[in-house]
């Protein structure tokens, strides 16, 4: 692709070295990373932290934050450039521009074991050794992997995406556009024991379902288990990674982004534009505000306040985690400087006593 | 179902609305949760600290505590209820009189592999494409789910439900009545490397098993472990959710509850009745007591006291931990009222230096 | 097998009772562990910790440190023993002369479906329910169990085996003699969005690939993402544990041991001979240094140096976090102490301004 297209079709291009350059239009072969760069690509730089790069790269084009100094330096060397106030989302829509995704086989492969009572749209795939039970819905477009599982009453929404080996349980509600990948369980049994009292236990039937709202991704081996009664609900666009546990009854909020490890436990509830970081814990019933930040490896055991940035285990305010951290790390000089201050106080009370006694002395003396 | 049928049927009712309100027998349609009532259902309110909620619910019944204020509360508004000691066990009862499980087909799908060395109890289920190698043992009434591998040399005990895409190792042994669920791995390989002193690690091959009693539950994406040697043992009615690692050779006690992404490393002893929170790590050969519980995250580096309540990363006392934990927040003030007395003290030496001086000089005055 | 012919192809063995005693030759039935002997069998003592052992032991024989004391505490109560450097590898090699793992069946299943354009080597074993997709290649010995998908465009070198259920994603190369245990997912989509500044998010494509080099295991239901661009790399020798993270862009090096639960955020980049706690997270981005060691539930936040040992959440030298953490226990002990050291600084204070106004008023008396 001639490195004109890429700058037309980007829509977050703001500016190329085509204005002062337009001569440089070299065929351009795909993208690189900035640490590993291939020649003949584009690669791209986030922001001035990295322009050292510019210097030494071997891909012929860079995609570049708006800033004159870089794409002047860039230019001198002879790369063709793409400005951008979003450097990594143009890098990201270029990369869209190269990449063709496998293509799984359309329609249905004969292996493919269907109930008669299944309600396919148009242009469904469904691949080998696939497992589809009864009054299941599958939308238009839905492609189905390989060796999926879905239980009975299950609703999938219009070209929705089911990688290899994943399970659907039964009564789930998936929405249009939808990823659930390769190991993903969606909709099993929340784990949900009562006391009985006497030290056993005793199994609360999980009879409520799964829902997951519109463009909702799920990560390999993650699960998104049914609560007893009513729903556990993952809003629209929301996008949860590898290994992550959403417990029964949790809501998350639209346009949320869970990475690897996160784990909800039962009745949590996210608000929308929520991002955490990965390995995060969020306590039972625990409301995390509109917005919130959490940094790796957080446990929420609070509510948030909407719009806050926490850290730490358990979270508080990332400010205030940044002062503790750093100052737990202090805490042996901080003991030291006590034990100083201990021997110091002695020291005066022992000095102020023999003061006193002198003056005691001296007033006796003149008594 | 009828409300009386309800109350006639709950085990663990002590008095209802039907002693003041006989007329009063509504049609119940099923249950639902305090936060999301359904109009014609049954919901519950666990203590005192809810009962805002008799004033508004939408449900026309509610389990409750023995509170007499509570329940001529509900009753005023018309409501029909159940008096319980454990409203929540009341609950669960009353959801299973409503909730009816899918039944997966029963018989021997066709599609099945079963190796003819396999002996199959009465009534048993296996899914389709489910593969059941040599040596294997499948109990009364057991139930193998679509795309199940069982491993060679498995005994699986009466009644035990395995779900979708389980795995089974060689030579697991597992009790009546248990349920693996999805994707959940049992008796796979313990990771077992030992250094060979150049930076190298040779393979120990794990030629143990794993045995889970009755009534054991694993939850998905779970995996427990089978040892180089001896077993690797989970006690009856032990209860184990999602995503959790059991190590090789760690042995849990009976009725223990385990929930989401806990972590045991190689010999960790769990004793009975043990309830742990969700994502706790239990380190090597750690001896976790009988009826020990620890909060969310914990981190149990050492071994816990029978009964005792542990918190903390790593873990600590539970009360012990809301002290330390709420002063490494306030460390920063810590650190200020250190300073302040730092001041203080030098102020103090200072004072009394100028103090000694002076007398020093009066009685040099006096000489 | 005779413990004569045990000694004899034992690399590891540097003495043994045959010694002293070659008529006690018994027959050997295997190996089991000290803390649960088998008559008939050898175990194995670690380190003069657990020489207790010896004396009870039901175990015809045990594997021991070079220590004198022992190996004659042991010869003294008729055990046969095997003196080693590494009693552990010696135990572990041991184990490998007696323990005969399952075969699965060789040849191709019949219902495995493999696409006419797979490159298949010699002796390859195809489970039954397999799916193997478009330009594949399986290196000599290869072994796939029952019901794993291999995604187009992977490549699998010589003897490696896939166990049951796990799944590898397009375009993934995995090296020679690697282990893949069931339900791990290689190759699957890195976690890849970028916002777009409204709130919402654009998914970044993720168009590089999985390289698994020689040697390397990967634990069930582990995954290993692509990245965007480039390659996610793990180096050769290096055993990964179950429920493990890796996420795009992240280069494990050589030899190291990462155990149960660990996650590494984009782009981390752990060198070689790095042994981390089970557990432990890693943060986008971190290096951590040649033969770093971390201790169980680490959160490395920070590059790590060459050789360092690390502990904490946030990781710190692992000395530094010994003092830290033991002190974070003292905090209310130390809050106490400083509130004493304030009292006592209060009652300087005054002692100090009545004396000053003491001597004030003396002086004033005498002027």
């Amino acid at each position: 692709m001639r490195f004109s297209e890429i700058v037309e079709r980007l829509g977050a291009a703001s500016a190329s070295s085509l204005e002062t350059h337009p001569e440089r239009d070299p065929e351009v072969g795909g993208m690189s990373a900035i640490e590993q760069p291939v020649a003949g690509t584009l690669s791209y730089i986030e922001s001035r932290k990295y322009r050292e790069f510019i210097d030494s790269t071997i891909a012929q084009g860079l995609i570049l934050p708006m800033d004159r100094e870089m794409q002047e330096r860039a230019a001198a060397r002879g790369l063709v450039w793409i400005g951008s106030c979003n450097p990594r989302l143009a890098f990201a829509e270029a990369i869209a521009l190269f990449y063709k995704p496998i293509q799984p086989e359309r329609g249905i492969h004969p292996t493919a074991i269907i109930h008669p009572s299944t309600k396919l749209g148009k242009e469904v795939s469904i691949g080998a050794y696939a497992v589809i039970q009864e009054d299941v819905v599958l939308g238009d477009g839905v492609c189905v992997h390989p060796l999926v599982v879905v239980y009975p009453q299950v609703a999938i929404g219009d070209r929705t995406i089911l990688y290899a080996q994943c399970v659907i349980h039964e009564r789930t509600q998936i929405g249009q556009d939808c990823v659930i990948h390769s190991g993903a369980t969606i909709g099993s049994e929340g784990f949900g024991f009562v006391p009985r009292g006497d030290g056993t236990w005793f199994k609360m039937e999980q009879s409520g379902y799964t829902v997951l709202e519109d463009e909702v991704e799920i990560g390999c081996n993650t699960a998104v288990d049914r609560p007893a009664v009513g729903e556990t609900r993952i809003g629209a666009r929301t996008k949860i990674d590898n290994g992550v546990q959403i417990g029964h009854d949790v809501k998350v909020g639209a346009d949320c982004i869970l990475p690897a490890h996160i784990g909800m436990a039962g009745g949590a509830k996210i608000e929308d534009q929520v991002v955490l970081g990965g390995r995060t814990v969020v306590s039972n019933r625990v409301v995390v505000g509109r917005g919130t930040r959490a940094t790796i490896g957080s446990l929420l055991i609070s509510d948030t306040e909407p719009g806050s940035i926490v850290s730490g285990y358990p979270a508080m305010p990332h400010q205030s985690w940044l002062r503790s951290s750093a100052l737990v790390r202090r805490l042996p000089e901080m003991q030291q400087t006590m034990k100083q201050m201990q021997k110091q106080i002695d020291t005066l009370q022992a000095e102020l006593a023999r003061l006193q006694g002198q003056q005691g002395q001296e007033r006796g003396d003149e008594v």
